[in-house]
């Protein structure tokens, strides 16, 4: 079973990331049940904004796109700004919204019998309006969205510590990620072992 | 197999809710698959604002509540005022969020194994900010989320016809509706044949 | 020059109210310049639900909804609760909604000419999510919104103290909660020297 | 008099925007009133993602930059995907913010005594949704939003024309474009002519 990790921090992998450090306590428990964990820095790649599966000139989301395709677990991280998930993240949904019309052989979404997530971190406020919007879409296009498949950090109101200064430890925020990474597998092997039936959503 | 639905329209049952014509077509394709269905129009009852299970002062809401639990399906109708949900599904909201603690033998909290979807009905534009709401808060508090469990309507820009008035054809909606229907009825059965293992989500 | 304070807290007044303490802080600096303050606890009157004037039925909302057209700057306060207003603030963002049509002796929208504000106060995450519903409603209505005319708490991510408990000091939300009560005041005085031409939105 | 439009558009200016069509209706009545007015398509610049005013690399912002602090007004365009505003709107919403900190002579931000609006175009549902990220997001940089400060058009539920093919003649969305419009030129003049007193706003 693989796990892919869309890291949508505004910096490339040259820099340490918050959202990183979250989503390496989520893959934790994911590796204790053997699911394979890979995290992709949207940061790193070129992607360019629209809404066909391949934008052309030197366009990178096909290989991930592949990736995603071979996940049965996906979980998206964002950082907040000003309140909401970055840029990178809506255009990660906006590339992920092209294939919303692919389909598998039984004549479902491409996204069925797969389970979503999302891990958000920000200094103060903003957490669950991002994963709000991400669950939402994600629900949208074919995933399945587990009870409790997210978890965030955000401190106190105001400027101050990030979450690798000062929520590494935060209880609430750990307890999520366990959660979070129990119910992505629960229902990954749910779904291997029940999958969708076609009934009302195969064209 | 029981589904509830709580029509947030804010007009009691003495008025045509344009919400529950919507979720007249939702309930359609469950009775095809024998799920019991029940309405209930929320401006009906006395419901006081609160984060208690029960408000006293002739609070109604512990019965509706005692329906909630007893449905493996919730689906919760609101219209779209200001380009958002109505105060009422806000309120029904806030009051399942209070039960949100509370927890099944196994040690889950309450909604686990129940699936939800929404059913959102406007003059022109707010569903998806609408039903993303509803359904994020339903996930929060232990619900599961299967692929396309809303659907909606709304017109054109501005002022304009109803859902009764207009919509009632309109094929993406009917389409939406059947394919909410079924997800929501066939993760119903998985969560009874597969419920959710206890592992890392149960106190 | 009067402002109007309505908490949108879910506890009546015999309860303290976070939201309240945080209004004070608004107050103390609307007092500095003389400005008349009033609150009103939405929770000790009782409002239907409902897109009128007056609801009827000992519908409380006419003798609130005459002070909104009385004072020339008007805040909204409300808790947060699962990342969003309270459903008493999508009331009132209902009930002012139900006069949007009414106009001015120009021709304008009722609430033209004057100035709205946010205040927000919850445990942990949301502000900016229930701040930013309030004031595009308001805005929607007629209401001008100056610069930073919000003002919020929330603690670290997770269950946790109060505004009350941990969080009056906090120097980001003093320092908003002045620079909000000035924005509005300063709006509010150079809208009665220089009221916005009818030219494009008057009837 | 300067009005800067931003259009966030997936689309280089190569293909027509729907977006671009609406702007030109905001465009006419600006021109009415001798305002000058530009139109930038996001989509022609290379733009980092990042929260700095010079992110390198090539990176085009500063030259944009450089227009918005020379505009009275500032419009964002975008279009609507799966019920939000555009990744490119998030990036422009980034990068200014990344100039929140900056001042002007008498120490306020730098946005200070300018205005901003709205316009979004979709294909059925979500502009109130976009708007409402956009002008919370500009009011918290220093932007002055006056009443109704945005216009937008969608169409019914589900896929089907876009503006340019059947939204022109739209009489709510024609009227909405001219008060705001005349609404952003009202405010920039009374701004021009009491500029924000500095009192608890100004460090």
């Amino acid at each position: 079973m693989k796990a892919l990790f869309l890291n949508c921090s505004l910096k490339a992998s040259s820099d340490e990331s918050n959202t990183s450090a979250l989503l390496d306590k989520v893959r934790y428990w994911l590796q204790q049940e053997h699911v394979e964990t890979e995290e992709i820095r949207i940061a790193d790649y070129h992607i360019e904004p629209g809404i066909s599966r391949d934008m052309g000139g030197g366009d990178e989301w096909p290989q991930i796109r592949e990736k995603v395709f071979a996940a049965e677990i996906l979980i998206i991280g964002s950082p907040v700004w000003l309140g909401e998930k970055s840029s990178l993240s809506t255009l990660v949904k906006e590339r992920l919204y092209a294939s919303s019309g692919e389909t598998n052989h039984k004549g479902q979404a491409i996204y069925y019998n797969k389970v979503a997530g999302a891990i958000i971190t920000g200094n103060e406020d903003g957490a669950k309006d991002a994963s709000k919007s991400l669950l939402y879409s994600l629900h949208n296009i074919g995933y399945t969205i587990p009870p409790n498949a997210d978890a965030y950090w955000v401190g106190e109101a105001g400027p101050g510590p990030s979450y690798m200064e000062a929520g590494k430890e935060n209880e609430f925020t750990q307890k999520n990620t366990k959660m979070m990474a129990y119910n992505l597998i629960h229902f990954a092997r749910m779904l291997k072992e029940l999958p969708i039936p076609t009934k009302g959503n195969a064209e």
